[in-house]
């Protein structure tokens, strides 16, 4: 559930933005007493998402247009399917029209390609993760599409939970002498979970196997094996036995994510869920009536 | 050219809404006072656009951080290139690190798809425009990309040019009797050009050639031939010879828009160049430096 | 037509910069209960304009006021006209007042005086256009009343058309030699054009006539002819011949519209519809019930 | 002194007003490295006002833009005066050159109003004073632009003060019979001094002689005598005697300023100082030059 | 009455801070369809406030959610009871409790230490009064608060009131030889008096006796005895004798209060009201029902 | 480190709310040339924080002024210690000085209450944790403040971990038979874990000993044991044996927060830092040079 105010907010500036001094065509071509009866047609099969930010464009444009969801967030539709019908003032509807299906193209684009990896994993225990690769002002939507594709959330945000890479493990281990980094590592890490919020995740990314005891014994809740080899993957799930997530990363396509979920990690995060996911073909099919 | 404005109002609400609370990482895992260098790098070739995005959310998060921007937007790059150094203090260089590739990432994205359509259409007339399929809060970047891939930006918004749809056409000329609606929609489309304001661009989308000569009656500025098939787009370019820029629009992919243009088209526009364009895989190469 | 988020958003705020604290005159002076009719009232003779805009004060203030817009926007009243009627709870009404008043007075104002240049020319083929010279903030409510009043809208924006004045076509001719300076600037006009969004207008303004030719040659939209003496204006009107539109500016008045108009220019941009407009008097006849 | 946060604001909102999608003539039509110095030059005698407002539209246009101020707000100008120049990369300067102008001339057009109307009672006790008939949205610098006039502001909103007009009165005195309606009116204005706030003005319009007194006798800050002519005016000073401010409204025009002042009214506000000023004639004269 | 618009921006922001990617524990632990009825409930006695500010928070995290204010701002209520009841989908409740709940508990807070402070002065002619001391961002909010509890309200903000402190006096009379000072201060408040808007109050804090008659010379609104103590704060009101409010500020408590007012000033400034009050127990109980 | 973006967009706002129309003292009664140079003076024994914002004030108001800043957010200073130096414009700095002072104060006060809660346990393994009780608009500043007196962050936001209360409980347990709700509400809680993000906490707030088992067996990362008697925290904290942190809430106070600490539990949860600090009592120290 999105919270309406920020749904109201994002819609609204978006609309501003398409129309900063109004609907020229709109406004010069169609009789102020028109209305409109608009479907909201699926071009292509996909995942819907989307549905109340779409309800948000019309009504901010007009509060007497009126929009009613047909196929619910997270539905799977078929090309042709009418995913909504809108009615109202002519002027409105096709005013925001463009807006409406921007954000729903996009969001149900995102569900949709989330929806196919999800489909890729599903006799496994894998879940589909996204990241923080989202469209900057736009993340509280696209999370949003992607949880109705299937897949699970990632961190939110810089704040809600540690993500120690190569440098800071690097800067960790700094000035440690012989095999001493092992040793070193861990106590900076337990350091740091005693001062982070206790709510706080700590995750950790490595990049070969011997990284993985170490930073265990600190305590983590999810290890991320980034760019690892499926052979390396299953030596690594192996290894942590189950005392943290396993978390696989990098080098995840369509065509690669069944055998990276096969090899029993518990998360695979996708960064193409929202970089690279293509809008959906959506169309709003209008019939406008004039007195 | 980006108003300073609008790039740090966007940039800073991007920033706010990845840090809500801080970089969590960093500040419990890096000294205050640890120094880092971190280089744009391409990981694929493709053309640079967002330069002062990029830098804006690195001076946004700590005024102290200094980027140095070494490929100019529009400029195409090898993969290995370094587009940027940036250098100051280690945490905001971290925590700024993925907002400012988000917007990088995307706008370069865009610019290289635009450059690989206008590459395919060189040796033509036609120029590659884009649409309002733009990301809801990013139009003015996402335009900006645009330009730097050699493309050429369509109507921004609602607001500055006049788009007749079939919708439009049909209310036009709703109620006149046998072959006299192409009187009646040229007599239209003459009103409302008289009451727009004159610097508004006036354009037509036309799906059947029989429309062709009543809408140049009226004097439009750009006639719109919408999924027209190849015989139909040369017909209809001999048909306007020169009286209106003739815009193809639909079913427009890599492979077929040399064949689009070579009919001699004048703008052929792309929604997919901002709906669906993948981000480019640039990454940043930090190293830290603690006292 | 305003977009509703863009109205709430400025009105809000208008309603916050009036009453930071609250209305210290209605929370001492006037019991809860009481309640309001107030009727707008026309102490002169105009043009109306702002009525969503006026309502929309009220509603912010107190979702149950209502009010009844009896003339709409566009339409010319009487002094003692009644223009609007206004209900509901006292305090609202009396902290609401001004900021309404505010609005619909200061458009109003734009509206009629647009309204009087119109009636100069109305017997020619001239129309009567704003500028940029608008309030800051307030384009979009300005813009809306000049078309009200009758008027034609100009470009919106800096985004939304070209307007080379002299200085650009000194820069653009910089270093032609002899009569050279010609064809450097139908050149230059030229291939600006090519590069410009097809959608964009580009108008061109000259100070004398033998400019008129080469900024003809390159085909622009508009050409302006500023500071013009009316003989100036016949003569270029007869050069310009229908090529492109003509439009008049500078020196113009409520004096020197008519004899403008009649030297059969297209256009006459006038400033002080925006920047000099008066407000018109629009008062609020308030009376208040209490139990 | 304007706050620097509010200035700021209010500028880049207005300067994103004029070029949402950037300034199509600077970017093509003028080099990136041209250089531009452009000269602030009045066209008619004036009061300045708005330097920081005109030097911020540039600074945040592009932060490498001087303006450098010759005239202070408040100064008296003469037509040809360069009250400030404005040197920098030319796109720039082009771009801003409006919106700085929009501020600086309405500014400078409400200062010099205020300046012919402090003139006129300059030999009198009288000071001039402004209203809330403000632009939505710039009160702050509108107020200032009263005071660069010689003028004094007069409550800035809802508020800061208390104004008790006939509606007001009327309701406080329901219900009394008879002559009862003096002391309820004072019995209920002493009611309303002792819970407001002690530094809250309290300012009573009243509209004939009779209602002097009781008015005085709850003690009032200022009595506002409304639509008086100037022999009511003269009755009234001597009444109140000095017992609180007088403020004389209605009617004012510069033609009746003079004689109300002499009067011996201490207050006379003009709605038009603000509502209906007109932008005073400014330009910027530019040079352009380009390697 | 606060604006509806000001309490609508600043509830939607609190929302926003709190659930800026939604509420987890809501969508994962509890069915779309759960109802949810909750009661508003008092822990301890107390002054309620804040309710229009309890209600936004429901209604702008979901419009269904509907809440019955049971007890108005201002009342006293004891421990338990019920001061509002809130009814509609048991997710939004939820969600926005706790925002709900941090305003009115802060609100009631102040409104109850506020009136604790009333009741100690209520057999004397005392006014207790806040201060600036607020919470960024919620002066509005906390100054309704007081005015709940019984107080009276100071001057809101740097613009709607003049405070001379010992540096401006300092200043003003730097320069003075022997005892000039007195003159010169007199002469300097006079002066300013004369430039401010008349309805600005002009308070001076003095802090010693001999400072007070060259102050009330110049006319003042209000004097302030700063830090005195009882013996000489009665020698002030005798000396002021009516010329002025007195005000007394400085180590005021609830323990000093009594005797401060017992001394004759008029208003005492309490900086605690809102820098320093701790929040009031209240609680939510909610009963969920599901289908 | 607060994000420098927030900081100024929330001081600006503060700036704003203090002075809409300016600030009326610093106008009238001080020269524009005179100089100040304020120290921040502790007036009692305390922990600093702030120092970032406290700058932000005085640099967003005239960035000429300069802030020095002596002691660094988390230390303790003793009453008479200067902890910051300003420098600059007179009239700015005393613009600025009391919006400075209430977000240092306010964050100082919350700091050094935090600090003495962290005082009281430093023997013991238990954290001080800040909680959503928080000032509406402040909590990156107030969780700050936590953070700078030695205590450790709760959860953000309702989006960063997930907190099952008594509500949720009971719905999750509705309809289990006899003693079937054990298995009921683990069941519940590990399906709800595999759909949160993987990152997300799951607390789980427990207010009887037998719930711990059920709970402890879906793998929660925390359980809160609310409201519970010493007694009960010792069995509960043996119970958890480590499984899980133990948080203890409820009753928490300076006087019994060092038993409960004493009770082995991992992090006692303390609403009273933000919802009830007071005020620290700094001050600002202000001389003033005038030429």
């Amino acid at each position: 559930m999105l919270n309406r105010a920020t749904i109201d907010r994002v819609v609204a500036a978006a609309l501003e933005e398409d129309a900063p001094w109004g609907d020229l065509t709109s406004e010069y071509l169609i009789v102020e007493t028109a209305q409109a009866r608009a479907d909201l047609v699926a071009r292509e099969r996909g995942v819907f998402s989307g549905g109340e930010v779409f309800e948000a464009a019309f009504r901010l444009t007009d509060p007497r247009i009126e929009v009613q969801l047909i196929v619910e967030d997270g539905e799977w539709f078929e090309p042709g399917a009418v995913l909504a019908v809108v009615t109202g003032p002519a002027r409105g509807v096709l005013t925001a029209e463009r807006v409406g299906l921007n954000f729903t193209q996009r969001m149900s684009g995102i569900a949709t390609l989330t929806g196919r990896y999800v489909a890729e994993v599903a006799h496994t225990r894998a879940s589909i993760a996204d990241t923080r690769k989202t469209t900057p002002g736009l993340r509280a939507f696209e999370r949003k599409a992607v949880r109705d594709g299937g897949g699970r959330n990632h961190r939110y945000s810089l704040s809600d939970a540690v993500m120690a890479k190569d440098n800071h493990l690097a800067l960790l281990t700094r000035g440690a002498v012989d095999g001493g980094w092992e040793a070193a590592l861990t106590r900076a890490l337990r350091a740091a979970k005693e001062r982070l919020p206790h709510t706080a995740h700590l995750e950790v990314e490595v990049d070969r196997l011997e990284q993985i005891e170490p930073v265990l014994a600190a305590g983590v809740g999810t290890i991320m094996l980034d760019n690892f080899s499926l052979d390396d993957l299953r030596v690594g799930v192996a290894q942590v036995a189950g005392r943290a997530t396993v978390e696989a990363s990098g080098g995840v396509s369509l065509d690669t994510v069944r055998a990276i979920a096969e090899t029993g990690v518990d998360v695979i995060s996708v960064g193409a869920l929202t970089h690279s996911a293509r809008a959906l073909d959506l169309g709003l099919d209008v019939r406008i009536d004039a007195p």
